[in-house]
């Protein structure tokens, strides 16, 4: 019997693409759509690529709209899951795509987001030692933010082994899709197009604490994390370019060994062969990560580039795979692998 | 069991298109994959999109690497589909994705294209009337061009409800894909972003003869096609604006209700609702047929946009949709209908 | 000594683009700059590109800061300007941007833009019949829609040496620019990237009288057109795909030598060696049209392609080009015909 | 008197863009165009913006086609520039567009371009340390990379001022015109548009020595690099993401104020106000550098980020301002400082 599942914030970005994958899933009936400013309009005019909905009415966003479903997703501006998630009661899995709760540290919360801590709930990046466990049925999942995705993905392998120095150096480029879909002059295409340019500049994005978080865990030890992101001229994908000091005696054949042995058998992540480079275009769509690492031997230090589709394997690809873990279901369902390209 | 397929040019956009699609239908499994020019080479290298491919190997497109299998796409330069086809012999059924059968004149073929002509194979577009008959069962299917594909779609209804005098115009831009993946100058990344350009101006394109085809079938008579063809800056998809002048006494009402009365219970064609108008981006990596109808009153013509995604929907797409018909599968199978957006 | 010039407007597209060009005007000094929402701020926080400027401050736009100009321009929303230019008095050169002072006929007017007509100024296309004799000396000008330019110039040619019918149909990509600066949604660079659509479909687009009106006053009667716009994924540019029935008897020769004859000395008009097609990238940032005519035998259709930026050529520079001839200065004096490319 | 200016490779993007910014320069005529494939050809067919240059036609590069002009820009593949130089004799001013006379360690040459050393000549980036001294009456100037202009430019006040640990880690997003205009596969625009990639990884970008020698210079010690490139989806512009940890007791301000002091007279370098950061759309055909600089407090890095056009202040403005100081004209002649936005 199919799951049920309710998607709030439908008209948004995070919430079209949960539509669209749960759309070719399997074992999934989508329910009740809601959206605060949208609520009474069809989904098909604001998001006239799921076809199959066009004539779904959105809903306001109320416990009552979100009843009777096996999972809610959740994609609402930060700080609005907390209150949702409590009257959606304990044997509902839901699956917050927003950031209230990524971050363990309390402290690290107020600092960047400016409000109470809402709490840790288990954290969707299922690839991190040990996250498959904690999201095997659990009924609250906390999924990544799309930086921190391709950045923890770029460079756990490397701190878990031992081969860095705790001090990263990150720079990503995102499509325009991560900063949303509510209008703003600097997302007009007329200004995005033929630009990049970066923002959040000297360790104030709000990603950066869960970089920190995730890096620090696989080092077993606080890792610093210099992380600069810059909004390029495409509608998708994020390419990471993280590099960290290679600790002494490192050489390019370790690194490459700790990749192999790390990614083996993942289905979303695939580490290139050497000599190819990944791309965001490869990726577009799906909920793969491509990943390379080279050993830059003059300044001797590790450089992992990352690939992914920010608002699948970044946002909403993540948020399926780790409910397909948490409900028991095979982790690959729903969940395409083949980037659309060119 | 499954289908056994066999792509011919798997490195080009085609190809990959079709191997795309082909990795997300459940009842084929792929088989060999030929390319001349790259013949030993890693797919993954080609088409690094196509992750679960990535170590086959491409063969020479020879009959040996492509006997065996229960269908063969062909993605070949246009000439060389039919002695690849006569060798396959008459119970495999030979998808041609070139444009060597498609035209039934063999006058308008050799003006065209400089060559003799090959012949005809049922035409790929089953929502023509008549087409689906013409697969069902066929061993050979013509694949229609990208342009006619989404050109027949939006005027055909107006010529088969006697709505249109047998005079249109048309512009149409396409994606970058359209043009091929082999190299040229004006086809880089630097030429292409920022500019619309025209070419094969003067009705002079070779898709031409085949729109005059198709919508002279439909009225019933011979119908003139003024046809520009733009280059945009965008990989993907073709946005059609067709027009052709109302008969006396055609009202919006009447031409309403004959797109609604055509298109009804068509999977792959949505008539959007009044007022919505048609996007590539609506409709990317998908196999919908975005089509909106007005009439200008003051002009009295009759205006059709259609959005298609030119390499599915206007190609590969296309292929597989009549492949499943050809096959007696459901039409639908392994086919989105979910654009990928934003 | 030089003009000084005004800018009402100037943290618009239009007003930004005046700008640029008045920079590097020799004759020109620019003087006030207003913006009634942006008030108060740098001009460098709205329009980073205008480097020599970016430290001066927006003032609200009224007679007071206006005054004691030679020249302004006016870049504000339809229907603001005649109460604008009525304070600054007749000796002041008022060049209007904006729609108020196109059109001839009051009921064209009321009907497509729904408020009393303004009246009429001497129109700043000085490529038209007697557009420069009305231009010399005026002190008041209204300067063209960027789709009318692109048009006007197409086809007037054709309508004045009588070799088409009075029946055109128009196609046009444009670039977001020309949707102006304002946020909303479908203009987010997430939305236009990857994407081609229409809008203002079936006649009702605005620009449609004013084409009617160049086009009618070349032919000396009446010419229908249907005018289809679209946006293009790119910020500037216009390409324009125009065609009319040619008269009968008429051949590409005749077509050819009338718009040689017509286009030849012009400074900013550039027709293209047969077998050469337009490209919006060839005029990116200049005041350079790029026009291309063929005959379609078949369908005895005559295709015209125009090229033009339309925040120069289309608006600031046609802008420029107009005040030029106006205040008796030579028409050439500031303005590029050599685009930004690649 | 004009100087006379031959440009050897004009059918290139370099070449191209020299020509777009002499055709503006008022002490300059253009004289001899070479370019050994295309020549022959028109200019207009390959350089279509080049509107007033459109009939001329392309000889061979040789010293008689050369021969006789003030100054010759050289736009040609490595390792050809010394032979063509070595015949124009001493008293041209030879301006070389290409690597081979901007390293002057003949190891670091030979290492990463793979042929014998040249020589070395006066580097045109004025606004380094004793470059204006060393370009004065020059007739040979080594026009930077692309990358270089940009990342030094960022990064020498840092060290120059002693502010920075002597290791810097970099990652480069740049336009695709800076790969040039040879057709390749992975440049065409079906598979850049939408793509974010990574190229010449691990330190063996043939940029890296060059940026290594100039902050080397002016840290008076080997500085380590750590420099990785990437393709964005634009056709011109380079965004650099620069860091260095900073010395113990470095502050925010001291960076800030090192910066200003720098920079404070510079014609072409536009040191951003706090908060606003640079944009490769802002500088887009102009020879600005915008640069902005902030500490990244956690991390303790200085973190610099500038935006050039890769084109223009990265190579053919680059050129013609170092031109301006070799011929004793003014700095600023003929180069614009306002970008062409949006």
């Amino acid at each position: 019997m199919a799951v049920r599942a309710a998607v709030a914030g439908a008209s948004g970005y995070a919430g079209g693409e949960v539509l669209r994958l749960l759309l070719g899933h399997p074992g999934v009936e989508v329910g009740a759509l809601t959206g605060n400013s949208n609520a009474g309009q069809r989904l098909g005019a604001l998001q006239p690529h799921l076809a199959p909905l066009a004539d779904r009415v959105l809903q306001e966003t109320t416990a009552e709209a979100l009843a009777g479903h096996d999972v809610v997703f959740l994609g609402l501006p930060h700080g609005q899951s907390a209150a949702v998630a409590q009257q959606l009661g304990d044997t509902v899995l839901v699956v917050d795509m927003g950031a209230d709760f990524r971050l363990a540290d309390a402290a690290d919360w107020e600092k960047f987001y400016g409000s109470p801590h809402a709490g840790t709930w288990p954290y969707g990046l299922p690839e991190l030692p040990g996250a498959r466990a904690a999201l095997k049925g659990s009924r609250r999942i906390a999924v990544p933010g799309c930086y921190p995705t391709a950045v923890s993905l770029a460079l756990f392998p490397a701190y878990a082994a031992g081969l860095a120095e705790n001090e990263a150096v990150i720079t990503a480029a995102s499509g325009t899709s991560g900063a949303g879909k509510a209008p703003k002059p600097h997302l007009l295409g007329s200004e995005v197009m033929g630009s990049m340019s970066p923002y959040g500049v000297g360790g104030i994005h709000r990603h950066t604490p869960e970089m920190i978080q995730n890096l620090s865990a696989a080092a077993g030890g606080r890792v610093t994390v210099s992380f600069t992101p810059t909004l390029a001229p495409m509608p998708r994908g994020i390419l990471a370019t993280c590099s960290a000091r290679a600790r002494p005696g490192v050489d390019a054949e370790a690194v490459r060994a700790a990749y192999e042995k790390t990614f083996a058998g993942e289905p979303f992540v695939r580490l290139l062969p050497e000599g190819q480079w990944p791309s965001t275009a490869a990726v577009y769509g799906s909920n793969t990560a491509q990943i390379q690492v080279a050993l830059d031997e003059a300044a001797h230090r590790i450089i992992v580039i990352s690939a992914i589709d920010n608002l699948t394997k970044g946002t909403a690809g993540g948020a399926v795979q780790s409910m397909n873990i948490a409900l028991g279901l095979p982790e690959e369902t729903g969940l395409p692998t083949v980037g659309v390209a060119p």
